[in-house]
């Protein structure tokens, strides 16, 4: 199986240990790796996302302020698990250079497409909406148009152009805390106007994801599709619990679903994916991949409070997904109506 | 002052009569235009939108058939009040020529751009969103790509480009009766990709649109701005109350509302507003203007059951929506954020 991810120079890894819930994934055992507290004015680190980048790593990461405004901030790592922040907050501006900043910003994710890093977010848009930035240096940090309209979260950027437009899968949803949501595709040439909107994956007929889900980590291409790490939800009595689900998606029309995972990769067990400010989560916001040996780190938000690592091999979770492989109709159809 | 619109041949057109609640508007006497069982299948027609067409009038119309489903039918007219109905509903192709209906669609709005007319309304797109199609002759009506993601209602196109651009209004919304809605402007070089989505206009203090607003009739182009007619929804303990409102958009920045109208235009006060299928609507989709004396006919669909009509004179209309505006600072700045 092939892998097409960047190079990197230092794999954030451990081979597994302990007990297993059945898929070929495994927690890193000194989670959480940012834990509660970890900058003066910001209280909890979570639903943050990385990148190889230079020698190491670098990230852009959901910090929620004391005050409980949700912010973006700068992280580098040497070896993707010890992290050091940027004190202030990202400083967006608009493409004249003038400070343009979200009110709020939250659950970014990182992904490179050419020779730019592109950075996308939740953020008020007169709701609750995608906001997108770009940067090369990681220095000027330049915001785009929103590509949507409001309602939307958990906008993911595909990690290159297919049939030479840009690729965002993103979730629609409503001002509040949003009992639906499928995850859609749609397209745009030049990252201002955005089209060709096609449904991907519904919620799914298993209790982990029978309430929504979302896209988590960018998409990681493989010779056999884009291999998706994504949330599902699922309502009990006492509040949502969100896990880590796991589909393949069609190289060329990724509003095709080729394999579903029924069962959930990862949901929330250990004390720091249970316990927090909101607790029952496991959230996949960006992967490292190793494209020589396929191993996998994920990068996931728990309970809103921290960021957790787990691990697995590209070939043997595919393997998994494809032999727990689900599909509905509504899966494998192309989406558009 | 100035009106950029068709010329047309007949004006469908009554002084008014009887007593006024303040706003220069009058109901036609003879309301309801269109009545219950007005085809064979088809419960109610309500919600519709006519165009000028030839020597006389087309429309297309959002049939509620009997067994509960809405589609779109056409209907011609010589007056503009008396309508005839092509029996079988619109049948919409995709750009090869193929077969494409919607699973359902309803509330349409018809506006001409250069030599081309837009139907665009809302159907299923796994989710309530935005469907749209084109047509040069009304005998072929192809439909073009879905401009935005679910949850979307009330899409309106303006009648010609700014900027080299289509621009539509709409009301992004959620999976159900949305009690919440404000009005975005969207652009597009191609009708397949949309973007540069701007803010319009929010719910107003006034008691008639403290719940959410949405979209209207095509706004009418004059040298003052662009008129608009709109919805505004009041929560009650029984429901939801549909009034007539009225703002004038800035010509080259339809994002900035440069007067908004703080008391309703038409309020449910008539038989046939406040009784129906869902009781209390006024709910304004298009408008028939004659140039060259500034008449304006109303279209409306009243009580979800009917279609109604009324009168006004573009002068005066815009004079009171001018002597009663009160701006807010969201409907005065540019809507990015």
């Amino acid at each position: 199986m092939k892998l097409y991810t960047s190079e990197i120079k230092a794999m954030p890894w451990q081979e597994p240990a302990g007990k297993s819930t059945g898929a070929p994934i495994w927690r890193y055992t000194e989670n959480p790796i940012i834990g509660r507290n970890p900058m003066n004015h910001v209280a909890r680190i979570f639903n943050s996302a990385v990148i190889p980048y230079e020698d190491g790593f670098i990230g852009v990461f959901r910090g929620e302020q004391n005050n409980g405004i949700p912010y973006i901030y700068l992280g580098e790592s040497k070896d993707g698990i010890k992290w050091e922040f940027e004190q202030e907050k990202i400083r967006f501006v608009d493409e004249e250079g003038n400070e343009f900043m979200p009110r709020y910003a939250y659950d970014p994710r990182l992904v490179k497409v050419e020779d730019t890093y592109y950075i996308i977010w939740c953020q008020d848009f007169y709701g609750a909406a995608i906001g997108m930035a770009k940067t090369q240096d990681f220095k000027t940090f330049v915001r785009l148009e929103n590509p949507f309209l409001p309602f939307n979260r958990n906008a993911v950027l595909f990690p290159r152009k297919i049939n030479g437009n840009f690729m965002m899968l993103s979730r629609p949803s409503d001002s509040g805390h949003t009992p639906f949501g499928d995850i859609f595709l749609s397209e745009s040439p030049d990252l201002v106007y955005w089209g060709k909107h096609r449904h991907v994956m519904g919620k799914g007929s298993a209790w982990w994801e029978s309430l929504k889900i979302g896209g988590g980590a960018a998409p990681i291409e493989t010779d056999e599709g884009w291999l998706l790490f994504y949330h599902g939800v699922s309502g009990t009595c006492n509040g949502y619990v969100y896990s880590i689900g796991g589909a393949i998606l069609d190289l060329d029309n990724p509003s095709i679903v080729k394999y579903r995972c029924e069962n959930f990769l990862l949901t929330p067990e250990a004390w720091y994916e249970e316990r927090g400010f909101v607790p029952n989560v496991c959230f996949p916001c960006a992967t490292i991949c190793d494209p020589n040996d396929g191993r996998i780190a994920i990068y996931y938000g728990a309970a809103d409070s921290y960021v957790a690592l787990a691990f697995t091999r590209a070939e043997e979770i595919m393997d998994y997904i494809k032999e727990h492989s689900v599909l509905s109709d509504i899966d494998e159809e192309r989406g558009k109506r």
